[in-house]
């Protein structure tokens, strides 16, 4: 690809005409289980200007190797030393996405169409630390050198999108519910779309309604209890497909002080991580570890994620009984007994009505998030808003990111 | 400012067509004892346009509030929460920057002409932690969030410079000598010039040749060590002017051990930060202090810092017979018993002929890093190599840092 892609100035006036570019977009979650590079079509509506719509036409899911992903899990803990392994973690991190993004572009190579060739590469990166305000010290640290994208793609890479949104007093997150409303929003049905990763967060698009009415926020855990649980004490980096959460039993203490926490009693905007919802949980389940199987454990963080769903549509989404389907994305919407689960604790909710099911096929369910950073790094280089104040609780609408100039080799003088 | 700075793509076409611009130098040192803000017309030269020429107009040397100053000296323990700190301080560097750019912009608007208009910021950060290559996880952290920059300020926003040098396998540092060969080199003179921050560098400009033929590299301690000790025994941010430092005695056990370190003996390309050349050697002042008193510390830290200059250029700079001045900049350059030390070492050290001297005048002196990095972000927005192979052993030339698009307010939909 080296110096073949299109310049930064032709990229941006592409976008900013309002021409379809093919965006690589790319994200890893706090569950650090692999990276996700989405290749997309991104063009406004030619039906509504003022949205993008997205294609996904491949898909890499590309593992993070160990050595670097015992590193990120290091850094997690904040304990001494952990300023220099996130700084040396930037490097690598961008080689690994680097790596992934190789692998996509070979597929765009064998297609014959130029218009089918990537034009610019959008990365979220790998979140180290998120604190969002209130605070004195609000901040986000997703960690990724853009330059050795750049330089190992030769494209324009863009990324880093969360800081912009703080900048105007959001949270940063979730990022997400701008590309469900460009994509997912219909004008008589009231969606809410459900993400399951390390965190489940949620979007709801009321019919017929514009950005604006666009609201969403972390309802709590994902899936990261269940995959600590598993690597603690089953040796695997998940409970595939829910399977030994499906035959535990309820730990109704624990259950219930987890409930317990603040967050699930606060109104949105709001947006937490890992720190809060999984590792201090992890150490509990350590200290109980005698007195019960795994599956109970992994059953009741099941039954945690589910339930903190269901509670947060009830208390905090005023349209809740509007709604009628739940269409997930995520590595949870692959965990069938999850998803019952999910619409067993919404019937309990009072939500009888409500139908959980993935968002669509295994592309759509696994893309949704690296494509969701394609679109938003289109906005960037259209010059077009890209975060949702409703969502974030930022005070205004803001173009996102930064943008990194394409690798491109000189000659030597 | 709000809105009425150029948009990106106008700055990067003017930067590509070689017209000159008011560009917005930003750093802050490891000494962190301020940011400064220096506003430079940044052009390709007339008679070599391949060189480019900054005129410093205006320069502002804003200091950082107490509360930031402490948080950001407790980072660089990178101790346990020192992800967490680090990742607090990106909006609020962000936002010291953006307080130092709105002085220097108020100077900007009191001038008539359009022309004078700033197109965009350039901001280095604030060093948080640099491990350069070898080493198995390299990386740098220049702690800074430029989308509140660009949203205060309401321009293009160029930054995160060493990046790019490194993922060409550099030591993302030292970047100053791109400036310095730029804008001092000279047709008949062999020409060295010394910074004097925390950490000091020098950058060799042999007579008459290309960038290619510029070397520079940090020699070792600047102020930093000297900093460390005001702070600590005289509750004084420095040694005003070396005052108490020229009344001590040196404690020859101290300096020949620290003369002793693997760094002082390594070839360059070679990189260092206060980590190393400053805060270990405080703890061994710190244990020793009832039996000197503390102006034979600072005498020993100028020492030192002294020695490891002239040995650097009698050991690792091949021109030295030919150098005859050693131009000055950086804080230290204002500390004359400080440079007459150095002259005095240079001649213990075989180069009598060596005279030292400030680089120019007050601005001149204080301006050039600031203005250096102006001009590197002239160079990345015009799409030219910033970095310079030979003093960062990277293995080509790259451009550098990450640009983020001017804040704008969008009207309410």
């Amino acid at each position: 690809m080296k110096g073949n892609g299109p310049g930064l100035i032709d990229v941006l006036l592409a976008a900013q005409a309002g021409r379809p570019l093919m965006i690589l977009g790319m994200m890893s979650g706090t569950s650090v289980d692999g990276i996700d590079a989405a290749l997309c079509r991104i063009a406004p509506r030619k039906d509504a200007p003022d949205r993008l719509h997205a294609e996904t036409v491949f898909l890499v899911d590309e593992p993070i190797p160990d050595v670097l992903r015992q590193r990120i899990f290091e850094v997690f803990h904040n304990g001494p030393g952990s300023l220099e392994i996130a700084t040396g973690l930037g490097l690598a991190v961008g080689r690994a996405y680097a790596t992934a993004a190789a692998e996509a572009l070979k597929y765009s190579e064998q297609q014959g169409s130029w218009e089918d060739r990537p034009s610019a590469v959008a990365v979220h990166g790998q979140t180290l630390w998120h604190s969002p305000p209130p605070g004195p010290w609000p901040g986000t640290f997703q960690c990724i050198d853009p330059s050795v994208i750049a330089d190992m793609t030769g494209l324009t890479v863009v990324g880093d999108f969360r800081r912009a949104d703080m900048a105007a007093g959001g949270q940063g997150a979730p990022l997400v519910p701008f590309y469900d409303w460009n994509q997912y929003s219909h004008p008589e049905e009231t969606r809410a779309i459900l993400n399951i990763g390390g965190i489940a967060n949620i979007t709801v698009l009321p019919a017929g309604r514009g950005l604006e009415a666009v609201t969403g926020f972390d309802t709590g855990p994902g899936n990261v209890l269940m995959d600590l649980l598993a690597q603690r004490f089953m040796g695997k980096p998940c409970d595939h497909n829910g399977a030994a959460a499906h035959q535990g039993q309820i730990i109704p203490q624990l259950l219930n002080s987890w409930m317990q926490m603040d967050y699930f009693h606060r109104q949105p905007p709001k947006s937490t991580g890992r720190e809060v919802m999984g590792m201090a949980q992890l150490e509990q389940c350590v200290a109980l570890i005698n007195r019960h199987p795994v599956s109970d454990f992994l059953a009741t963080a099941a039954e945690w994620t589910a339930q903190t769903i269901a509670w947060a549509l009830r208390d905090y989404v005023p349209q809740a009984p509007q709604v009628r389907q739940i269409l997930v994305a995520g590595g949870g919407a692959l965990n069938a007994p999850l998803l019952q689960r999910i619409e067993r604790c919404c019937g309990e909710a009072g939500l009888p009505q409500i139908q959980v099911q993935p968002v669509g096929g295994h592309l759509e369910v696994k893309a949704r998030e690296a494509a969701a950073f394609a679109m938003i790094g289109y906005a960037t280089l259209a010059g077009r808003p890209g975060n949702v104040p409703a969502a974030t609780g930022a005070d205004r609408s803001m173009i996102l990111g930064t943008i990194s100039p394409p690798g491109y080799r000189f000659p030597s003088r």
